[in-house]
């Protein structure tokens, strides 16, 4: 009987201290949608998504935006910086809107990763808030190939055509495969990096670290082009070993949605 | 009878739990008054204030401070920059010192924001003194307008004439109304700018973002000055604008003490 | 009765909460060792030992290493850089292997400080491989002056001979007594260096703050060379009050394994 009960309270437990992230599976929770018309929506990671329809010019000046997009979509998330930059690169694709900052906070909650706040510029309302729709659409998918237990996380992107996002933030080619392959802490993303360059015929694009190219994360991270099939097969090797190593650490790390690689 | 045990438990974990931070309106929990003469006292945030009476000159020459102060007056927290550069501000306006340095670790415990590092100089240790007592009063009122939940944070501050620690960290002028506003994650505070410079007809000091003027936290920070009446004002409508959307994301965000402005 | 079964469950949330900081005394606690050449160990801090025997060599220049080494020593950690840099000084002492590269990432995991990559470069992998074992062996004892409670965290480390590692992280003099005080949140730490060098003649070698020299942690930090019980007092006297400050903020602050200073 004693037992029962710690089991129950402990479900209460669970059940109490439950935060967007821990039920990555329901998605858009929204907790009371604000009557503003800046307001699009929230999504996994602690992702809002919001849409100016005519920036201040002042502002827009202080923030170094180019003056020609009236209109803003902002992408905003406390936890997770590919996953997002992925989604915006969708969205890019599906709009007529442009990437005009990504900027990418040390942040994750205590975790050992980033944050990010990417900006659109539209010309139209209409297309900035289509294109953070699309952005949040995309992020259940998107967190597929990130990993994590206390120790840490592993991520991996895949995409057969990179778009302006994927240009903008990693300097990855337009229209030709894209990876990007993550370990932290940092240790495990050398070793993935290794075995991804060692298993296909692939083009490394970037290599970051805690000191150069990150915000002081403690990770490692692979941005690798080429040939589709063979940047495919890179990031799923990283991905066999990364999470070899990773659950060496502290257990079981299991994909925080499901995986699309 | 079960709900009931529940309810005990979870009151049991809370307690056992408790931080600092969990019991804001404590203020100055000491849990014990060390027998040093460098000590002052604690507050919110996880803050400390000391005072070194006759700092070492290697050390001081290191540290790179100006050698017309040998007493200093240090005020450092976990959580708060905002609300530690406003008390600050209070202290420099009574008494007889000056701020020669401010600084901000990415910090908040795994929240979104800054800590807060930040040292007067006196040429009587009494002066430095009064100077942190000063600032570790303040506190309470100033993380009054600072607004949580489990997805991020706001801070707004708000003074009709602005001192020399205003006027360090954030280039306001002099004698000026000085306004603050913050958002976290970033997106929000991308917003409240807006809304804040359309409010009113105020002057943009300054922006930070999480890759361009904060030590990459995840928050848009926006500085204003003007007249006070339109200072205050721009301030009240970030603010009304930014609840609704830290709100949307995670539930009740209320004021960590009791709002000020 | 009601009591007994409190405590039951308080007890059953620490077991199920419990993570490998919390332990830190078990030191290596492998979840399941993966079948993979590259895993050497684990430790306290989530420290994971790796190495690659032969390196690829487009990301050896993607890296910036000295194309000199084709093994690299891998080790990484979420808490802890100090300790990981002792650690490794004590390695490339005992071992015929160099530091290539240290970096220090802002993390913690939601505490004050840095985690760590250090990577070593050898001829051979099983030098590399014996370097990373000397090193993770050597963790548990430079922890022990490291003392944290929910308010932050002090570090004192030691030797009477400096070697490689500390010489690359610190710039301190090969062959010499050095000392590191670290006292978190960054305030106390400059309390603790004021008394460090009024304690005794040493040199100062570095002083690091939350944006000078740190990754923005909320740290202050001595670096200490000279005679070896100058250097040894110095480092004692610092701790005693930093002990003090620390834990007038949030109660007793204990080692984290055994005191070696």
């Amino acid at each position: 009987m004693t037992d029962q009960l710690i089991e129950k309270v402990m479900d209460e437990i669970k059940k109490r201290t439950a935060t967007v992230q821990d039920s990555p599976a329901t998605g858009q929770r929204v907790f009371s949608k604000p009557s503003l018309t800046e307001f699009v929506g929230t999504a996994i990671g602690d992702t809002i998504g919001l849409v100016i329809a005519n920036i201040d010019p002042t502002l827009h000046e202080k923030m170094k935006l180019d003056p020609k997009y009236r209109s803003l979509g902002i992408l905003g998330a406390r936890t997770g910086a590919g996953p997002h930059i992925m989604a915006a690169d969708e969205a890019v694709k599906a709009t007529n809107t442009e990437i005009v900052t990504i900027e990418l906070p040390r942040d994750t909650k205590g975790g050992a990763g980033h944050g990010s706040l990417i900006i659109f510029g539209a010309e139209e309302v209409s297309d900035a808030r289509r294109a953070i729709e699309v952005a949040l659409g995309e992020l259940e998918r998107t967190f597929g190939d990130v990993y994590a237990n206390d120790a840490g996380h592993l991520e991996m992107q895949y995409t057969a055509r990179a778009s302006l996002a994927i240009n903008k933030a990693f300097g990855a080619p337009l229209g030709k495969a894209f990876g990007l392959i993550v370990g932290a802490p940092a240790a495990i993303g050398v070793v993935m990096a290794d075995v991804a360059v060692k298993t296909a015929s692939v083009e490394v694009v970037g290599f970051a670290s805690p000191a150069n190219g990150t915000s002081f994360s403690n990770e490692v991270i692979l941005m690798i082009t080429g040939d589709s099939g063979a940047v495919r097969q890179s990031v799923i090797s990283a991905r066999e070993t990364g999470k070899k190593l990773l659950e060496a650490m502290a257990g079981p790390a299991p994909s925080v949605t499901t995986p699309y690689i």
